[in-house]
């Protein structure tokens, strides 16, 4: 047997989705044919809407649905310290520790030789010219900390303390809650170089 | 800092989905959003699509996109068998097993007091009207091996044995490529209960 066309037209749509595998892809499509019309469709009106109305802010890169983004427009920011990221999704990770409050700037991937992609790929230029007229005092560069993370930082550090402003890089360690003995040589390693006094 | 109003209205609408919870939601929506405008609209165009063109197979309750379903439609299937099974879902899984080439009828649930739900809200009284005009010899229970899976089993078993058809139940047993040593009690009680004669 095979489906009928217009669910293996929605299946394949569905397995292209981020961390949705074919069984995934069934349940979400089963579900949704046996689905009140109404809900359906509001899944696909919202995907519409939001492509439609959200675009990237002309400053930072981050999603925004206004002229600039939430963070940027508000005058309440911290206008001199700047953080770095790779995704859009890692701004809401900073945002939900309520810990910052300065602005950020989104490369939108990391240098990766392998894959290709280089500073011209990200919005690396666009970062520079942030940085020129002498606002920013301080740029945290909060890329993964894995390979590639660690290469953008290094580079983006080089390239940025030329400047005169400072360049800090979010630290690594022990998880919060974690436990020494199951922690990985390299992470302890770097929990008890980066040991504070307290 | 808030999600834009647009995002948030799809990451509410993703999170209904099935196993889709808010960290799948925000990936799914950051992909989205980050993809052509061609990908995220071909989505959603094949969501409504589905949803305008699918519908029950009146036969045998499956989904559909013609009049009947493909099954139901194919001439040289054994309508002298009919296989009870719990959702569409399950129909796709036989189907996939390539042993069996009867027909179907999907139940669209089980009975399950807890939930109110009995016989009626099935699609029970369709079953039974299917199998008045004598054509069928095998009614196959492949309802899930779980309590209401087995009291549906039980339920339509005495419902449809006086009617002189021969009513018959999936076996239930050790998963092939499965090991006695982690098998549950249950299951390794019904493996040695059907065992057969080699």
């Amino acid at each position: 047997m095979r489906y009928p066309h217009a669910i293996l037209a929605l299946l394949d749509e569905l397995e292209r989705l981020p961390g949705i595998g074919p069984k995934s892809a069934q349940r979400i499509a089963y579900w949704l044919l046996a689905s009140e019309y109404g809900d359906a469709r509001r899944l696909a009106d919202a995907i519409v809407n939001a492509k439609d109305t959200i675009h990237f802010c002309p400053i930072c890169f981050d999603f925004a649905q206004s002229d600039v983004c939430e963070v940027c427009g508000n005058p309440r920011r911290d206008a001199t310290c700047l953080c770095v990221v790779e995704e859009p999704r890692d701004v809401t990770a900073i945002e939900r520790t309520g810990e910052y409050d300065g602005l950020y700037h989104v490369l939108h991937g990391v240098i990766s030789p392998l894959d290709n992609i280089g500073p011209d790929q990200l919005r690396v230029a666009e970062l520079m010219s942030r940085l020129v007229d002498a606002v920013v005092a301080e740029v945290i560069i909060a890329t993964n900390p894995n390979v590639e993370g660690e290469t953008t930082a290094t580079y983006l550090a080089r390239l940025i303390k030329p400047l005169d402003i400072k360049v800090t890089r979010i630290a690594s360690g022990l998880p919060v809650g974690g436990d020494l003995e199951f922690a990985d040589e390299v992470t302890l390693g770097r929990a008890m170089e980066a040991r504070r006094e307290l």
